[in-house]
């Protein structure tokens, strides 16, 4: 069993709308201090031990599906874990 | 400056239609090994230096506007970074 957990981001050079218009609800609550929200998303896979190439696999699946590529970014952690 | 990472999760007793919507499209694709998926949000924030309780702050508004506590759990990471 491998517990895969995924970051997505936008990268660094795409507008983030979500991210502003969280902002600007921080600022109008009164937190001014607030500089910047960038919003991604952040997965957590599980995979069963029928998986031979885990990290291979990871790295398919969020070219394929989790992410979009031209504007996001994506990073994993892979940790082995104890059947639950 | 302090770059505060969020990370938002629908707590364990919930379901999560999106991650299970997620699985299928997987298994769909051939990827028969995810047994599992929970997706959740991933938030970067930057605050500026007039703000003096980071942790309090980050606390506060984790649980005002960035998750709804009664079905998600959120986390959080400081790390103080330079001025870009």
């Amino acid at each position: 069993m491998y517990k895969v957990k995924v970051y997505v981001t936008l990268r660094e050079s795409v507008l983030d709308p979500q991210g502003k218009a969280v902002q600007q609800s921080l600022s109008s609550l009164g937190y001014n201090g607030v500089e910047d929200v960038r919003i991604g998303k952040y997965m957590e896979l599980q995979f069963d031990d029928t998986v031979t190439d885990v990290e291979g696999t990871v790295k398919e699946v969020c070219e394929k599906l989790l992410s979009n590529p031209v504007i996001e970014d994506y990073r994993y952690e892979i940790e082995e874990s104890a059947k639950q």
